[in-house]
Order: structure tokens, then C-alpha cells, then sequence
């Protein structure tokens, strides 16, 4: 029987647990952790994003700090304000919402923030930390959320073959080298193929943790998984609905109907990563208020 | 015919590239790339490493500033020389020889050095860049020794399957942030094993390009490799010369004799990786040279 991962609901056990260390911190300390998020310009899908962390932010008790800035914000004005948050105390993490508009580098940007408050884990010393093993780090929300997913489903990792399907810096490589570090959460053997890659299949076959994470709608059937496996769909894709003429729909980087007949765990799209990354964000923003504060 | 690969004779060759090199910047630029190499206490084997460092800057035309200090040196102090080093615009490229004696954190010593000028590639900061593919970052120098070996003998890298043994932070997690990066030096599907895995060679026997890196005396053996890889050995141990009673030689995580029978390519050891180290540390300061000169 073939269990269908429900992100939704392990988020909401996650956000039950960082509810009450937040509430715990704001009683031993007085005070309690602060997200400051960026947004610059009016994207929609942005705006819905910085929405849903605000919410969220409030839900769990955590101060959330909102600055939206207009569109034409250069680069030297956003920066200005990294390094006033940077030296702001009562500011424990600070967010900047990509995509950017185009006038404004975002390694620049990216780079500008203290690591101590880098809550999304892309400053190259979060990366690189993570690398070395070292705790003191962040690891960015959707490969951290993959790794709880993994955890919790999958009873003994250690040496298990975790193949990954998809390079990109802020999936696969950060999620390669926290799988295979030596730890009770880790300890795997990882592959990482991608687009040179002549037949996926033959390495997706070997896999008793496949995570894929590419963006190509449906790209990983029923005859490249191993059966057994735990299956995890980072992809999101909006394709037409062949059901309902002139809609569309969103479906993952596996065709989930066939894969899920032959894997032991599987994550659905949408209810599966997505849930997950917004409380990982949260997590790290508790990280980095007992960090800061040396608890 | 297996090709012995020569790593004495290919680090000869890039020496020549960088002396050429290193005489050009001095005529245009009317001034040379400067190392300084810093040893703490008089530990032998790191004595013998800093002379041949010496020697090979001063081959090359590389200035070489070597810094000796007392085994009782402390931490702070230490830290006050890197501070001065970094700040000092005549020095491009700071190395401190490791071991430290046991009452200085290395950790601590590492990331103080200011990363444009981390010669040797530790510092979180420019492992991170080289997770993200980022040009302005050094590698430390045994990787890119690796894959200084296995570019010049693999023509086409392009989804060719890499197999590192091993996941120590000097060797197999940068080696394998490499080989995934989408270049032409790269672009290799990666997998990375380790003291988790229960079966070594079902993974091993995968490999167009194996890389070994344990520090266990012939590990690998003939029926772990498939027929035609590359292998790549940078292991190096100490054992007893059963020919020689009484007396001790070198050899590689790879069983040579037995390993060399089927492999297009290895390398030997001693005469493989170990020449490169350096050769690829003199490459990273004059790097280093161009960054801060912004040449």
C-alpha cells in the first residue's frame, strides 16, 4: 500500500512544535524572534508568497517585519537597508523575496546580508558551512523541508542510495551535501545527475530515495523507479487540463497516477514540498534568534 | 595498454605555464604574486611540506614570505599575524600549514583569513562559491589537483559517471561540488560513497571515473572497477614492505598491480595526485594576484 506524503499536515506538526518553542523562548527571554521580509516592486506571485509568511509568521508568534519597496528601488537604497537590519538587534532574520527586478544584482544583494541572519540559507558561507557539516549555518527552506520529509519517512537512512534529479543551487546541490553528511538525518549515498545526463532511468532506477527537482511536468514514470522507493516531487508545473477544457492544472516533475503504484512513500503536487518550505523558513528563523542570542 | 597516469610530469607542465605566466604579470604589471606560508611548532612532516612550498614559489617566480613560529604560540597572536597579513596589500595569498598544535581551533584560524586571499580553499566562503559554480573562489588544492588529472585524460567529461569513495571535507565534498558543475571541466554525474555504504563496489563498478580518497591500503580492488575507467588514487599510506623485511613503503587506497590490469588510466602512487597539490597551490595565489589586482 503505497502512502501518499501529506506535507500539509507534517508542516502543521512542525509549526505546533515551533509554536510552543516560541512561546517557551518568549517566556524565559521576554522577547521573541523577528523575520523581516523584503519585497521590492508588485509581482503577484510574490506579493501571494510574502503573504503567506507574514501569516504564518503571526500564526506561530514570531514578529514579522513586512517592507515593501517600490519598483524602481536601486540597488544602493536596498542595500542601505540590509546593513540597517543587519545592525538592527531586535531583527533576527532577514528575507529578501526573488526574483529581483532586473536593475538589481541579486548576488549582490544575497551577499549584503549578515550570515547570522540569512534565514533563507543562500549566502555562499550557509552553503559552504553546510558543506563542512557545521551547525551554526542555515540550510535553505525547500532542500531543508526535503531532508525532514526523507527523515520522517524512511525509519533507518544510513547508506541508503539517495538519488537526486536536478542541480540547481537552490535545490539539489545544497539538498546533495546535507544528505550525505555523517548523521542520524544523512548518512546516505548520493548520486546527483541532470540535463548531460543520457538516460536518467538508469540511475533514478537505483534509487530507494528519489528526489526530483527540474521543473519538466511529468518527466520521471513508472519504469524509473525503483518499486519501494520514497519519492519525493519537488517540481511545480502548470499544464492544461485534459479534463476541463480551457483550464489548467498543477502537477509535479513525476507522473504521480503511475509512480504511485509502485512506490512504498510518495509526495503528492501540490500538498507535498510546498507546505514544508514556508515552516522550514520558520525554523530558521528561531535558529537564528537563539544563535544571536547565544541560547 | 593502461596509461600510467604521470603526475610529476603533468605538474611540470602546468609549473611552465605559471612561471610564463608569472614573468608576464611581472613585466606588465611591474610586479609578482606573493605567498606567505605560516607554520606553527616544528612538527617534521609539516617542515619538509613548507620547504618544498618555498621551493616551488621561488621556481616559479613566486614570492615566498615564511613565517615560523614557536609551538607555544597562541591563538590570538596567531590571530593578530593573519590580521596583519590580510590587510597588507603585498600579500596575495595566506596559507597556514595544518596541523595547529591542539590548543589553537583551527576553525577559528580558517575563517579569519580573508577568503580572496585563502589560498588553500577552506574557508566556508569559497567552498559555498564553488557549490554555487562561482568563479571568484579557490579550490583547495588536492581536488583541483583531481581534476586537473581527469580532465587531461578524459576527453569528453559530459555525463560521464564519476564515483568518489570517500566524503571528507578536503577531498571528496569539494571534488564532487566540482565534477557536477555545468562546464566543460565538469559536468559529470556524481556519485559519493562512504564508511556508510555497505557494498563499496556495487557503486565502484559503476565508475568511468573513480576517484579514491580513504587512506586504507589497497581498498580497491580489481573486481571493484569496471574495465576502461579512469582511476583516479589519492590515498596515500604507509605500510610494511613485505619484499623488504624491516622496511616500510608507500601506496594508494588502490590496489595497483592488480587494478592497473583493467583501467584505461590511473595514477600511481607515490608520482599521481601528490605532485599536483602543490602545483595547484601556486595556481590559486596567482589567481589570487589577478582577483586583488583585479586584472
Amino acid at each position: 500500500m503505497t502512502k501518499i506524503i501529506d506535507g500539509k499536515a507534517i508542516a502543521n506538526e512542525i509549526k505546533q512544535e515551533i509554536k510552543k518553542d516560541v512561546a517557551k523562548l518568549e517566556q524565559e527571554y521576554g522577547k521573541k524572534p523577528t523575520l523581516a521580509v523584503i519585497l521590492v516592486g508588485n509581482d503577484g506571485a510574490s506579493e501571494v508568497y510574502v503573504r503567506m509568511k507574514k501569516k504564518t509568521s503571526e500564526e506561530l508568534g514570531i514578529n514579522s517585519l513586512q517592507i515593501t519597496l517600490d519598483e524602481s528601488t536601486t540597488q544602493s537604497e536596498l542595500l542601505k537597508l540590509i546593513h540597517e537590519l543587519n545592525s538592527d538587534t531586535n531583527v533576527n532574520g532577514i528575507l529578501v523575496q526573488l526574483p529581483l527586478p532586473s536593475h538589481i544584482d541579486e548576488n549582490i544583494i544575497i551577499n549584503a546580508i549578515d550570515p547570522i541572519k540569512d534565514v533563507d540559507g543562500f549566502h555562499p558561507i550557509n552553503l559552504g558551512k553546510l558543506v563542512i557539516g557545521s551547525d551554526d549555518s542555515f540550510v535553505s527552506c525547500t532542500p531543508y523541508g526535503c531532508q525532514e520529509l526523507i527523515v520522517r519517512n524512511v525509519p533507518d537512512l544510513k547508506g541508503k542510495h539517495l538519488v537526486i534529479v536536478g542541480r540547481s543551487n537552490i535545490v539539489g546541490k545544497p539538498l546533495a551535501n546535507i544528505m550525505l553528511q555523517k548523521n542520524e538525518r544523512a548518512n546516505c549515498i548520493v548520486t546527483i545527475c541532470h540535463t548531460a545526463t543520457s538516460d536518467i532511468g538508469y540511475y533514478t532506477r537505483q534509487a530507494d530515495i528519489l528526489v526530483v527537482a527540474v521543473g519538466k511536468a511529468n518527466m520521471i514514470t513508472k519504469n524509473m523507479v525503483k518499486p519501494g522507493a520514497v519519492v519525493i516531487d519537488v517540481g511545480i508545473n502548470r499544464i492544461d487540463d485534459l479534463h476541463n477544457p480551457g483550464k489548467t492544472k498543477l502537477v509535479g516533475d513525476v507522473k504521480f497516477d503511475e509512480v504511485s503504484e509502485i512506490a512504498s512513500a510518495i509526495t503528492p503536487v501540490p500538498g507535498g514540498v510546498g507546505p514544508m518550505t514556508i515552516v522550514m523558513l520558520m525554523k530558521n528563523t528561531v535558529k537564528a534568534f537563539r544563535l544571536q542570542n547565544k541560547i
